[in-house]
C-alpha cells in the first residue's frame, strides 16, 4: 500500500503553494504512485500524464486557477490537475461509469474550463478567454497547455497567427516530448540553452533588444542590411523566430520535470506583455520503467499488471484485421496508399507501414491535410485509404464535400471506432459519422459487421465502386452471428424474409438483432432480422423488402437525426407505407464516459433492451397492418 | 472594340512559350481588357485576376501543364489561365448557365486538376500529387498557387509541415499581394532582395552551405555555440527561418509582374532538390484603376461599368440587416462580440468593425479557429456571434459539435449564403448546413424568411435561448410575403389551417409556397402553405398539424437526405401518419453555377415547379386519406 500522505490532503491548489521544494518532490512522487495504481486498474492514459507531473504542480504553483484557466489541450494529461484540483478521493472511479472522467469536464470542477478530448483547440479557446479578459481589464492569465502532437494540426497555427500580437496575458505553454513535432521546430529549439528562461535574462533582452531598435534606418540598402543583421542578432538571443514571426514571445526549452525552473519560466512569462510561447521538455512516461520505454504503448492503455507491464486484457480486433487486409490488398496492387494521421497504431496500420514505408503517410494530427491530400493522390491516379477514428473523421467534413465527394475520383475512408467507445466518453463516440456524411453526394457507407464483410466491402472499393467510398466499424472485434442467415443483394435477412415483423440495423447491431429475434420467437412473435449492408444510399429493394411488415423497428447505434434510420423512414413513407415505425437510436444527447455494454444499455440498444421493447410494444400497440 | 490579336490565337500553353518578350508583354495587356470586358458583364472575381496576369503567363512558360501540374488554391484567379488553356472562345460565358466556371473544373480542360472554391487546399492537392510523381519515378513538377489570405489557413501549415524536406519538385507559389497575410510574415519576407531568385544565387548558397557543414562540433558548450553562429549566418543568407523552419526552401520575394524575374524565380525553383516556396509580389486590381484603389470592393463583383467602376446592381440584402441589426443589439449589450473568418465585408459586419472595433475579430480564413475562439469567448461570459458563409461553414463541423454544442454555452452562428447562390456554382452551395447540424445535439436553428423573423431569431438567441444557436439566411434580400399570415407558436400558415393538403417548407420557399397555394387554390385545391421558424428540433406541433391532411408536400432548398424534410417523415411515420407525403429538396447531387433562379427551376423547388408538381399528383395520384 503506498503512502499519499501529502496527495490526499490537497483540496485545491493553494494547498500546494505553500509547500516546500522537498515537499514537492515527495508530492509528485505520490502522484506518480497514484498515476500509476489507478490506471493499471482502470486503463486510460498513463504515458502522457507521467510525463506532466511537475509540469501539472508548477503551473498551480504559479497561477491562480481559476482564475487564471488553465486549458489542456486533448485533455488526456490532466490526471494530476485532477488529483490537485480536490478530485483525490474519486481518482478510482477514472472513466468509469458515474465516475470521473479520463478528460476535463466543467461540470466535475471549476477548474476545468472546458470538456476536451480533441487535440488542437486549447489555443483557440485560451485566446477567447484572453480577449474576455482584456474586454473586462482584470488582470487574469489563459493559459493552454499543448502538446507537440498537436502542433502538427492546423487550428494552433491558425490560432497562434489569429493571437499573436494581439493579447497579452495569453501563455502557450509547448508540452514537447519529443513524440511527434515536426522535426524542424524540434531540431531548431532543441538546442537552446536552459537559462533563457529566467527573469534575469529577460531582463537582460530588453535591454539588447532597446539597443537593437536604436540603430537608426537610413537608406534602402544600408537599412536592408542592418534590417538582416538586427534579425541575425536577434536570432541568436531569441533562438526561435517561428514562434516569433507568428507574434509570440518564445521562452525555452525548460526541463519540465525541475518544479523550480518550471516555476521561473512561469513567473518570467508573466512578465512579458505579449503572447508568450513557453516551450517545456518532458519525458513521456517519467518515472515508470515500461512507459518509459515503450511510450506509445503507455500513451493509452487497458488494464495491466504494474510489475510487468503487461496488458491483462487481449482479443482481436477490426482495426488489426483492417492492417492485415489491407496489406494484401496493397502487395498485389501498387496504387494502393495508406494515410493515417497520427493514429498508425490506433488504425492497425503498423504493418502496412513496414512493408510499404513509401506508400504509407502519416502526416500528423492533420485530418483536414489527410483527406485533401488523398484527393491528390487520387488525382495522379493512386487510390488512398485514409484511416481515422469516427471521431477525428468530424475534422474534415468540408474536404469530404468539397476535396473528396465533388471531385469524383475513388478514394476509401477507413472509420474506425464507428460507434460507441467505451470508457473515453462525450469526445469520443464514434456516432456522429453516418448523419455528418447524409447529404454528402457521391458517397458509399458500408458498415461490416464480421471481418469477411470488411473484407468484401474493401474489395467492392478498390475494384467495383467508383466514388468516395466510407467503411466504417467498431472498436475491438466481432461478435457472434448465428448460422442460417439468408444473404440478399446488400442486405442480409435471419432467419427468414416473410416474417410480419422486422428489426432493421446494421453494422454490429445485427448480432444483438439476430439474439433478440431468437427470443422473441421463443415468446411467439413473429420477427425477423434484417441487415443494410450498405447504409449510404439505402437500398430500395431492402426498404421494400419489410414494407409489407406491418411493425419495424429501425435500430441504429448512432444519433436519430439525419442517420440511416431517418432515410429508411422517409422511404418507407414516400413508398405509401402505413403500418408501424419505431425508430431506436441515440438521442440527441452526449454520451458519457462508461464501458461500450454500459452506453448500448442506457441508450436502449442492447439486446434484452430490444426484446424489452418490441414485446412491450406488441403488448400495448395493437395491430399495425391495414 | 478590343484587339486580341495575340490572345485569341492562343490555344494551349505551348503557344506563350513561343512568344517574345515584347509579345508577352502586349498579350498581358490583351488578357487585362479582356478580362475586364467579361466581368463588367459576367460579375465575378477581377481584382485577384487582374493581379496575377503575369503570374500565369510565367508558370504557363516555366511548366509545362498538364505533365507539371498548376493547382489554383480557391481557383477565383484562375481566369487568365482559363484563356491560356482553350478556353479564349467561351470566355464570354464566364459563370452563366452552361457556360464556363469561375472556377477551375477538370471537366472544363485537362489544364484544371481540381474543382476549386475553397481556401488552402491546394498545397495538399500539390503534396499529393508530388508523392504519386515520385512513386512513379518521373520528373514532372507539382505546382501550388495560393494567395496570402489562403496563408491563414491552418490546412496550408498542416500541408507545409507534412510536405516539408519529403517530397522534391513541390513547388509552393505564394501570390502575396498583401491583402490578408499576417504581418510578421510580411514584414520579415518584405525585406529580401530580388536577386535571391537567380539561379548564381544558389549555387553561391550551396557552396556557402557546405562550408558551414564543414565546422566541425566538438564539446557540448562549443557545439551549441556554434550552432546558434551556423543558424544566424543561415538566416543572413536564407532569409526566411519560417518558411525554412517548416522544411521548404525559400524564393522571393519577386516581382509579380516583371515576367522575365518570375521565370528565371520559378526555373530556380526547379533546380532546388527539396520543396520550395516562391514568395511573389503582386497587386490586387493591377492594370484597372477602380480596382487598384479599391481591391476589397473588386474582389467579387457584380456587374458593372467599366469607366466609372461602378455596380449596375442594386438593393438591400440580409447580410445588411443583420450587420445592422447586431450593432443595434451591441450597442445595448456590452457582452455581444463579432467573429468573422475574413468575411467581414460579406456577411454585413463593417459597421460593427467601425463602432465596437474592440468587439470584433477577424481571424483569417481560418474558421476552425473562428469557431473555437468564440467557445473561449463565451466561456468568459460573453455572448459571440460567428457569421459565416454556408459553404465555408462546413470547415468547423468537429468544433460546432466539441467545442460549441457539449461545452453548453450560448453561441450564435449567423450562417449566410444559406441556399442556392447562384453563379459561383457548386462549391459555394449553402445547402448542406442542415443536413451536416441534423445529428448534432444541443444546436437550434432558426430559418428566418424576413428582415423581421431576422431580428426575431437574433432576439431570442441572445435573450431566450440557451444553447448553440444557428440562424440561417440566403445571399440576397428578403422576397415578398403575402398579407393574411396567420402565426403560430413556433410556425406559420397562409391562408387558414384547416386545408386538407399542405406545403411544408422553411426560409425564403415560404414565399414560392405562399405563391404557389393561391394559384392551386385558384384551381380548386384545397391546400394550405406551412413555414417552420425553427428547423432543429422540429416541432411536435407544427408536424401534428399537418398530420390529418391527406397530402404533405415538403420543399426544401437543401439536400434531401439529412435535411429537415426527412426528420419531419420521421415524425409523421412514427406518430402513424398514413397519407400522402413528398419531399422535394436538392437530390445527392452538385448544383452547378447559373443564377438563383435557374438553380431553383434546375431543382424543381420554384413556385412553378411547386404548382406543376403538385397539380400533376393530384391528377395522377388518388385520394390518400383513410
Amino acid at each position: 500500500m503506498e503512502n499519499y500522505e501529502l496527495l490526499k490532503n490537497i483540496k485545491c491548489p493553494a494547498d500546494v503553494r505553500g509547500m516546500s521544494e522537498q515537499e514537492l518532490e515527495i508530492l509528485c512522487s505520490q502522484i506518480r504512485a497514484k498515476l500509476i495504481e489507478t490506471v493499471s486498474v482502470t486503463g486510460g492514459h498513463l504515458a502522457s500524464n507521467l510525463g506532466t507531473v511537475e509540469l501539472t504542480v508548477a503551473l498551480h504553483k504559479s497561477f491562480n486557477s481559476p482564475e487564471d484557466s488553465v486549458i489542456w489541450d486533448v485533455g488526456h494529461q490532466s490526471y494530476t490537475h485532477k488529483l490537485l484540483t480536490g478530485r483525490y478521493s474519486r481518482f478510482s472511479t477514472l472513466r468509469q461509469k458515474d465516475g470521473i472522467s479520463g478528460f476535463t469536464r466543467p461540470d466535475e470542477s471549476e477548474h476545468d474550463l472546458f470538456y476536451s478530448g480533441h487535440a488542437g483547440v486549447s489555443v483557440s479557446q485560451a485566446a477567447g478567454v484572453a480577449a474576455v479578459n482584456a474586454l473586462k481589464g482584470n488582470k487574469n492569465y489563459a493559459v493552454a497547455v499543448i502538446g507537440d502532437g498537436s502542433f502538427t494540426n492546423g487550428m494552433v497555427y491558425e490560432a497562434l497567427d489569429a493571437a499573436g500580437s494581439k493579447f497579452s496575458r495569453l501563455i502557450v505553454v509547448l508540452n514537447d516530448n519529443e513524440m511527434s513535432i515536426s522535426e524542424n521546430v524540434g531540431s531548431l529549439a532543441r538546442h537552446l540553452a536552459v537559462v533563457r528562461a529566467k527573469p534575469e535574462y529577460y531582463r537582460f533582452k530588453a535591454g539588447t533588444e532597446k539597443t537593437l531598435n536604436r540603430i537608426p534606418l537610413v537608406g534602402k540598402a544600408v537599412s536592408n542590411h542592418i534590417f538582416k543583421l538586427k534579425t541575425a542578432l536577434k536570432n541568436l538571443i531569441y533562438s526561435s523566430s517561428f514562434f516569433e514571426d507568428l507574434g509570440f514571445r518564445y521562452i525555452g526549452p525548460v526541463d519540465g520535470h525541475n518544479i523550480t525552473q518550471l516555476c521561473e519560466a512561469m513567473d518570467a512569462a508573466k512578465l512579458v506583455n505579449q503572447p508568450v510561447l513557453l516551450h517545456v521538455n518532458t519525458l513521456k512516461g517519467k518515472g515508470y520503467d515500461f512507459a518509459e520505454n515503450s511510450p506509445e504503448k503507455f500513451h493509452g492503455v487497458s488494464r495491466f499488471d504494474t510489475r510487468t507491464g503487461e496488458s491483462t486484457i487481449a482479443g482481436d480486433s477490426f482495426s488489426e484485421k483492417f492492417g492485415e487486409l489491407l496489406s494484401a490488398f496493397a502487395a498485389k496492387d501498387k496504387r494502393i496508399c495508406a494515410v493515417t494521421a497520427a493514429m498508425g497504431i490506433g488504425t492497425g496500420l503498423e504493418r502496412f507501414a513496414a512493408e510499404f514505408p513509401e506508400r504509407f503517410f502519416d502526416v500528423g494530427i492533420a485530418e483536414e491535410h489527410a483527406l485533401t491530400f488523398c484527393s491528390g493522390l487520387a488525382a495522379g491516379g493512386f487510390i488512398p485509404v485514409f484511416a481515422v477514428y469516427s471521431t477525428f473523421f468530424q475534422r474534415c467534413y468540408d474536404q469530404v464535400v468539397h476535396d473528396a465527394a465533388l471531385q469524383g475520383r475513388k478514394m476509401i475512408i477507413a472509420v474506425d471506432r464507428a460507434g460507441f467507445v467505451g470508457n473515453d466518453g462525450e469526445t469520443h463516440q464514434g456516432i456522429y459519422d453516418v448523419s455528418m456524411l447524409s447529404g454528402v453526394p457521391n458517397v458509399k457507407i458500408y458498415s461490416p459487421c464480421t471481418y469477411q464483410e470488411l473484407g468484401n466491402a474493401l474489395y467492392n472499393a478498390f475494384y467495383k465502386d467508383d466514388c468516395v467510398v466510407v467503411i466504417r466499424y467498431p472498436r475491438s472485434g466481432e461478435l457472434r452471428i448465428p448460422d442460417g442467415i439468408e444473404k440478399k443483394s446488400v442486405y442480409d435477412v435471419y432467419p427468414h424474409a416473410d416474417a410480419s415483423a422486422a428489426i432493421v440495423t446494421y453494422g454490429r447491431m445485427f448480432s444483438f438483432a439476430c439474439e433478440a429475434v431468437d427470443r422473441l420467437v421463443q415468446q411467439g412473435i413473429d420477427i425477423k432480422a434484417v441487415k443494410l449492408n450498405v447504409i449510404k444510399p439505402l437500398d430500395e429493394e431492402c426498404v421494400q423488402s419489410v414494407a409489407d411488415c406491418g411493425r419495424i423497428y429501425f435500430y441504429e447505434e448512432g444519433v436519430r437525426s439525419g442517420g440511416a434510420g431517418e432515410g429508411f423512414a422517409l422511404m418507407l413513407l414516400e413508398k405509401g407505407y402505413k403500418g408501424r415505425f419505431c425508430l431506436r437510436a441515440v438521442e440527441n444527447r452526449f454520451v458519457p464516459h462508461e464501458s461500450v455494454s454500459q452506453q448500448l444499455e442506457r441508450c436502449g440498444l442492447d439486446c434484452d433492451a430490444m426484446v424489452e421493447f418490441i414485446k412491450n410494444d406488441f403488448d400495448t400497440v395493437g395491430d399495425c397492418c391495414e
